[in-house]
């Protein structure tokens, strides 16, 4: 919140007061907890159940301290407002309910942007080197390869795989903010842009997105720095140590790739077809919009809620797919549509042969029963949440497309929907329950559903 | 084909010769398939592939030749019109390409829902006698106390089975037809309209279904039949013989029973507040409605698309749920939806702890592990074929809540959906190529996905 602060110091702004008050409040909070709860010895003491319950309160507590800014500059009306759109911050969402985002200052802006940078480092942290030692919806199949020591408890090593992945963030982050700004990008643009990029968080300081630079240049830019957010990290720290057959061997980048570059051809033919008479123009507008909301970041270039239904359908699809594992990205991911691809093809071969044994492979890897077993009772739990969402939302009335895009941007941590939700419009004209369900979407999501769900098992409370 | 020909003979209309000549014309042609094809000495030599095969084949022929009386009549301008139509009519589907249907004479109308009749048969036999055999889908979990010998081949003692089901199936229709009659309906209206009712096919002689009575005594004896059309018929012929525990007792059926009716509480509060002033008109609707959706019928006695946005979600999400495994209902069936929610508890428990073993248990019964594994993958296809079909719906330029609730109506076999397809309008002004696609969803559904998709296995092809 300090950091905020600067930029408030640099442009002379209003907001000023609203960092330093926050911070404060903050810290003095954060120093009470400590001296209220007791520290183990070690850390090697912290057990499988912590793990849950650290990883779900800590997005809780960043998400209500996160809104504290919003509330005492008054951005919104409401506290419900001002939490939803930190949690969109944190959870790297980018649903908004912001009306008019131009009026504020440029400390605001930035800590709303900043939370979406902050949320992906945590996410990074949370997809590499956590969830798959908890054996989380198969992620222990993402426990391959991690650069850094595999073991089994939460031990401090983790750290050091953090500190790893956070350079590679870091040094993208950098990179990224000079090309943007060669491009024609003001520095605080670049800065700001590069936040919701590296972190496929989606919140843009312009009502219309990334559509409002109109500069095909800076849209190339943040295309190929979405896909890069959105694919495994690990693979990014292989590229960097020179391997680069690491990232061409990979299976799921190149379902990822392939399932981008596929879902660009329809569009691109769709739009070309009944939408831009130009095909390079369709083409621009589809590869933009299939990469942002493929990698669930959400920015905009066009009004895609105007598009023919096969294009939004496509889009909606893609929000519940999402990037790699590993990544920034939100949603279901791509191993886990692979897996399951698999496991379907495997089960109609088995009615040919009932005592075959087929094992799934990933690469030259055998999949685990196990992790597959998880993998589909994830979709399935994923699917089942997000209908329950879509029917909390028309309960107070939310109209239909409007509520299933709503749910799937927001549990899929991507953003902008349809219709009302759509990019030219946003989140804040939706009903006050509809908005709450809408945040515990995005963090049911950003924490891969079962590491909140676990906290509703009664056996999880027994000692 | 000689049964409708006997009403036009009643009714003295111009229809008789279009029968005459179908009845010839299928005559000939399966005597010449029989006389070209090699039949097997002995029934058990058919084999397990052939199962798939003959289940198959037989929905399409039987679709085909089917449309041949549409066809003479001149009711379509063209075949694929007639054919969707008949395909809708074998499969229990009900969604109709009929403009006008009040127009055509009462042989026609007969033959249409009359193919509703004798597809529900068919249904019967496949579901309890032979896919379970083929373990199709986790079917074999359904093959628990078939009265009948349960053998592993594909003997002719199943036709025991099937005279026994058959039997109870007759006897309700005809039950069904007698307290039609009583209430007021004309006897061909009964007979044509229990036809439909114990098939779950949801065709009707008038152009607004049910609602055009308008009476709630025949609303309340077609709710009734529609839900034991959708109760597995293995509980019937308990049920038959006395044994009433095997009904009350029986966890899907208890599972159907409660998921119906809180359906029918939510609409009914929904429609109360937004639609009806009166109590017992919201529910009368909601009741009717809830059960002809949620047993894949298809009847209306309202236009639900003019609902709120909640209750057509519901009902679009029951149009993927179905009726009970055994029944003449088509989509994913209850006793596999409840398996996935027990699944996904154990999968959240596992994370507590992650050695347990917990088996599923369906009342006393363990479900195997092969079993489930199969009707998860069953819902993944169900899924992803349903995806697919919306994709190439919409490729054509069909809107989305059109193409989303076609595509969920023709998979389920249920029959209307929303917007251009809802109960006050039908399929007859959807492009060609779309009609198309929605056949092959009637027939994937109806045949449990599976026993279609095997057959595009090379290995499948292999000897």
């Amino acid at each position: 919140m300090l950091i905020p602060a600067i930029c408030s110091l640099i442009y002379r702004e209003n907001d000023l007061w609203v960092f330093l008050v926050s911070a404060s409040f903050t810290s003095i909070s954060g120093f009470i907890l400590e001296r209220l709860t007791k520290t183990p010895e070690k850390l090697e003491e912290i057990e499988r159940k912590d793990g849950f319950f650290i990883a779900s309160l800590s997005w809780f507590a960043a998400s209500i301290f996160g809104a504290i800014p919003f509330m005492l500059y008054g951005v919104f009306e409401n506290p419900i407002d001002a939490i939803f759109e930190s949690v969109s911050g944190f959870t790297t969402t980018g649903a908004s309910v912001m009306k008019d985002i131009e009026i504020f200052p440029h400390g605001i802006l930035f800590w709303r942007n900043f939370t979406q940078w902050l949320g992906g480092m945590g996410i990074i942290l949370l997809a590499i080197a956590i969830l798959p030692r908890l054996a989380v919806g198969g992620m222990q199949l993402m426990a391959l390869e991690v650069p850094g020591p595999a073991t089994e408890k939460l031990t401090p090593k983790i750290a050091e795989t953090a500190k790893k992945l956070w350079a590679i963030y870091l040094i993208l982050s950098a990179l990224q903010v000079v090309l943007l700004f060669i491009a024609g990008m003001s520095l605080y643009d670049s800065i700001v842009h590069t936040f919701t990029t590296m972190s496929t968080g989606g919140y843009s300081t312009k009502n219309i997105s990334i559509g409002a630079y109109g500069n095909p240049l800076i849209e190339v830019i943040i295309l190929v720095f979405m896909f890069i957010a959105g694919a495994n990290f690990v693979l990014h720290y292989w590229l960097f140590k020179g391997d680069f057959k690491k990232l061409s061997g990979d299976p799921e980048f190149r379902f990822y790739l392939f399932l981008n570059m596929g879902a660009i051809l329809f569009i691109t033919l769709d739009l070309w077809m009944r939408t831009y008479p130009s095909l390079p123009q369709a083409l621009r507008f589809a590869s933009f919009q299939v990469v942002s909301i493929g990698t669930t970041t959400g920015y905009a270039t066009d009004n895609f809620d105007l598009w023919p239904s096969f294009s939004k359908w496509l889009l909606l699809i893609l929000m519940f797919v999402g990037g790699c594992a590993g990544s920034t990205s939100g949603a279901i991911k791509n191993i886990r549509i692979m897996i399951l691809f698999k496991k379907g093809y495997r089960e109609i071969y088995k009615l040919i042969y009932p005592k075959a044994v087929l094992p799934i492979r990933i690469g030259k890897k055998v999949a685990s029963e196990d992790a597959i077993s998880s993998i589909t009772t994830f979709f399935l739990l994923y699917f089942f949440i997000f209908l329950v969402g879509t029917l909390l939302v028309m309960a107070e009335g939310v109209p239909i497309i409007t509520a299933i895009s709503a749910c799937a941007a927001t549990i899929g941590n991507v953003g902008p929907g349809l219709e009302q939700v759509g990019p030219a419009l946003n989140y804040a004209d939706l009903p006050g329950f509809t908005k709450i369900v809408l945040s515990l979407l995005m963090l049911l999501g950003r924490l891969e559903l079962f590491t909140i769900l676990v906290l509703f098992v009664p056996a999880f409370w027994k000692q």
